[in-house]
């Protein structure tokens, strides 16, 4: 059975074709610049060819007809027909979903209506699920939410300690985020600790340009770093994370601004290691600059790495019991070895011990903790579009 | 030597004379609804002596005029010429002041000019000090600042993951607060620990209806829950602490506010145990609606303690090692057992055992934890009139 992921931004469309269940990446591609007379159409197929076009992609629904159309003339399928489920990343499921779903028209609606939470993300994606509906109609269609791996956490880590009406009547809780790739990992760790998923504790890092921190036991998220939007928790590449609230006005009346918008728009895209460097949102120019002297970078790294080091600390308190692993995903969790030691270094105290040599490597799936660590500690390159497939496919398997 | 301390209000003004370096409190009281015609004077002295009216104190002069007569016509000093020292807890020393200072006309200025960072205190402090030098001119003025403790924390605890501009230009970083009381209760841990201070790691827990959590290396803060105001950290009696900011602009959508300071305002004084339990701010109501089966009560008590237990652990992690005791104080660090053991319970992975009949008590000095704790618990009555004697004795000793 062909299952394709599909996770759709507001000018991409990244996608990976799927044999299932055997897991096998068929052939995966992305469209950039959607919506332009020079988007970038991508294809990696079969043994290790590639197909890359640069052309007019204007709308979504041609974006989506030349995946499928190419899919078939560059023969990486014979008939589309045999594409039996597509698996939509969905960035809010609200309060209302709390697991993967096959989308019917209600379903759709309701993706629609969080677009409130989620206002870059989730009418796109709808939008998407209207468009691969009208071209594979006999496929399944599937939603995969991006925050359903915490939709169960406990009242008492969701709410906010505000007036209560703020949830009774607008929702404001945390919703978290990157749950698709926390519970992948969290699954993957449970397989190599040779243990029940049930009978794990975790603390998984998802370090990327947006970044957080989860508390996971028993194979469920406990806690997590990301709040009411992606805004909060750990330091990022242009996100503050938590702050005091109490600077939104001062900064206001500093700058005579008169719209709330412009600052939590700093926050979000000013903020983080480029707003602390000055110099970049990218780790990797980080870290050279540090090397190179730069100290503004070398304090952008170190609060980085503070602000991991807390949420760690916290969720270690939280767990009421020693970790089995902490897990560090997505690109700096797999490919920054600096971060990595930092952090394992700076909880020796709590028994973790990362072994040098074994840290000294990119984006592979490993464990880096010394035998005699108290606390597992592994990278795992996290995949979301096996998740999203895997989901889409124990779901079109029951249909 | 007669040193008095002085903790002045918008409304209020309350003080205590002591006999220094005796540490003895010869006399203390309390000027409430300052600035009425039905304000309220209070005095306590001698072997429980008491004196209380009600009556008109309209002015800051009145108000200190007032308690130097009483101190002669009750005969609690002889001549007002004893009192060397006066003793005034200014809340913001900006980042200018790391300890307290003997006050000259610069740095009365100085404290003027921190009243923005903290617009209800710093004036009136200052007002206060200008009263006290003409009412006993020749008597040593210090200022006791409260964010003095937090002065020191190093650039990667007390910025913000946000555009450096806003330090550089604004200064906007942590302040923290309470630095009297986190700094009494450590030094006061170094002497039960029988340790220097400077060997000593610490997690302090100041809970009273403002709350605040800090990390103290070597007698040194290294890192609080406070921030730029007293808004942040954990949970407090109306105060929500850390939330999300993008939460700010869309409750003002929401409610069709325009102005943020409201969303501001809801923060500091409709949040914390009053927003979450609808009931109050009061931690004993809390407690009594919760024993009687109140669900939103028993929502706040949980929430309360969960972000406390989130902070101490990350300061844990902070720390790089084991602290050597938590140390609880304030209202309800001193008085609520049933927050201090579910502390300790939820930690007792991490070597903290609490023994519940030590813990049975309120408001006195004492180790709760059991003998085989790895780490000591202790409560320790706070007690900032002490600290601000202490500095004023030992720099008007100096003068």
């Amino acid at each position: 059975m062909l299952i394709i992921s599909i996770n759709a931004g507001s000018s991409s469309l990244k996608w990976q074709l799927f044999q299932m269940p055997a897991k096998k990446v068929i052939a995966k591609g992305m469209i950039d610049r959607l919506g332009t007379e020079q988007a970038e159409f991508k294809v990696s197929y079969g043994q290790g060819q590639k197909f890359k076009q640069t052309e007019a992609i204007l709308t979504k629904e041609s974006a989506a007809t030349l995946v499928l159309t190419r899919l078939k003339s560059l023969k990486i399928v014979e008939h589309l027909e045999a594409i039996k489920g597509v698996g939509h990343r969905v960035v809010s499921g609200g309060e209302v979903f709390d697991r993967s779903t096959v989308i019917d028209d209600h379903v759709l609606l309701q993706i629609e209506n969080f677009s409130e939470l989620a206002p870059l993300h989730n009418r796109t994606e709808a939008y998407f699920v209207r468009v691969f509906r009208d071209l594979l109609p006999q496929a399944c269609q599937v939603a995969v939410f991006d925050n359903a791996f915490f939709a169960h956490l406990d009242p008492i880590n969701y709410l906010y300690p505000i007036d209560k009406k703020y949830y009774d009547q607008y929702q404001v809780r945390k919703y978290g985020a990157h749950g698709t790739s926390h519970r992948y990992v969290t699954l993957r760790a449970a397989e190599l600790l040779d243990k029940p998923v049930t009978e794990t504790s975790l603390i998984t890092l998802h370090l990327g340009s947006g970044a957080s921190v989860s508390a996971i036991k028993s194979g469920q998220a406990l806690d997590t770093s990301m709040g009411f939007t992606p805004l909060a928790g750990i330091m990022m590449g242009t996100r503050s994370g938590d702050i005091d609230p109490s600077i939104i006005p001062y900064i206001m009346e500093k700058e005579h601004l008169t719209d709330v918008r412009e600052v939590i728009k700093a926050l979000n895209n000013q903020s983080g290691l480029l707003g602390v460097s000055g110099l970049s949102n990218d780790k990797r120019d980080i870290d050279a600059a540090a090397a190179a002297g730069n100290q503004r970078a070398q304090l952008a790294q170190e609060m980085f790495n503070n602000r991991i080091v807390k949420y760690v600390g916290s969720y270690w308190a939280l767990l009421g019991k020693t970790p089995d692993a902490l897990i560090f995903t997505a690109g700096i969790g797999e490919n920054d070895q600096g971060v990595r030691l930092a952090v394992g270094q700076a909880l020796a105290h709590l028994g973790v011990k990362i072994d040098p040599q074994a840290n000294d490597m990119r984006g592979q799936e490993r464990l880096i903790s010394t035998p005699d660590s108290q606390v597992k500690v592994y990278v795992i390159p996290t995949n979301e579009e096996l998740m999203i497939a895997q989901d889409t496919y124990d779901l079109t398997a029951k249909e």
